[in-house]
């Protein structure tokens, strides 16, 4: 008996040892992913509260990760989004089953956060956005600015909120922006200082 | 003499009355006037703060209204950009040389705000954004809010202004969203209360 407690202890470890490593993401592929108009994006874009049980690939969320803020001029580190005096404020926390991860765009990796699956405290009282399979939640930090501004970091979360919505758009997912979640949860789970702040969320999904 | 005088403050009162009249735009024709796909305009996407002197016609500029936050689905008045609680509470003031009006997406039309040329209000200290043919402002309408909450306003221009940005990429247009403007100037031109605030502009012409 004791041996298989021993053997279940280590296996225990070993899958948190091997959990709090990155995720390795494949380069993002956006031109090859979505040859959509950005025209007709803009004539469907729509915010979608359902979504299939089908997950989304590592190919996929590497591709709407750098929509949302990754580097399109990456010797200058410049990012798909506008933001306030360049600040590049905005970091992407994705929420998952099997845990949370924060996107490192310089490594093009997931970061481990949580082995939680943090999706029922994004969703709150909304059930439907805890059946996303990935919920990606837009964080500012506010010392990236001369003096900490919430109103530059709310804006700078919807240019980047918006990038994600026209992709998933055009990548035929599903998604909405949502600025209300479990702040305190969340910002414990994250380990965020109080100059780190909780924007906006994005549950993505393919539609049902 | 007299006559003349009499004559240049009928032209006066004329030119004024005309150019109080909505302007009608075009028909957008978004699908027409760009085929850029969103990955490459996310791939383009820059924020560029030199403008040539030439004009953008009505065409052009009734497209990019539409894209910033026209209506996509006209049957249920939803429109391009999200807002929270749907609340669409944006509305543009297209700033030019002859005068401030404002989108009015219901008539496709500018409605008359201001005879005065409100682009140096509007590029404040930084001069380069009053060289710009346009300078679209966004407004945000707190009180289309339950309560008025200034987050959620500038998170909806954030979406908006992303639109901007993403379809100024597309049609070859040149433009910066900029958070500094004379505030206390353009309240009282555009005739704002103290729920309507001015979150974001995007000064907008072609490349030079």
């Amino acid at each position: 008996m004791k041996k298989y407690l021993v053997m279940a202890l280590m296996m225990a470890i070993g899958c948190t040892a091997i959990a709090q490593q990155p995720v390795k993401l494949p380069a993002p592929n956006p031109l090859k992913a979505s040859k959509m108009s950005l025209m007709e994006a803009l004539q469907k874009r729509k915010s979608v509260r359902e979504y299939s049980s089908k997950e989304i690939s590592l190919q996929t969320l590497s591709t709407l990760l750098w929509t949302a803020c990754g580097y399109n001029r990456p010797d200058e580190k410049r990012i798909t989004a506008p933001s306030a005096i360049n600040a590049q404020d905005i970091t992407l926390y994705v929420c998952m089953k099997n845990g949370a991860y924060c996107y490192n765009p310089d490594e093009n990796q997931l970061d481990f956060v949580s082995a939680e699956d943090l999706r029922p405290a994004v969703a709150g009282r909304q059930d439907f956005a805890k059946q996303a399979p990935i919920c990606i939640v837009l964080v500012s930090d506010l010392n990236k600015f001369r003096s900490p501004r919430a109103e530059f970091g709310a804006m700078d979360a919807g240019f980047v909120s918006e990038n994600i919505c026209l992709a998933c758009t055009a990548l035929g997912l599903a998604t909405v922006p949502r600025a209300s979640m479990e702040k305190e949860t969340l910002t414990k789970a994250f380990g965020l200082n109080e100059n780190q702040v909780l924007m906006l969320n994005n549950p993505v999904g393919w539609p049902k």
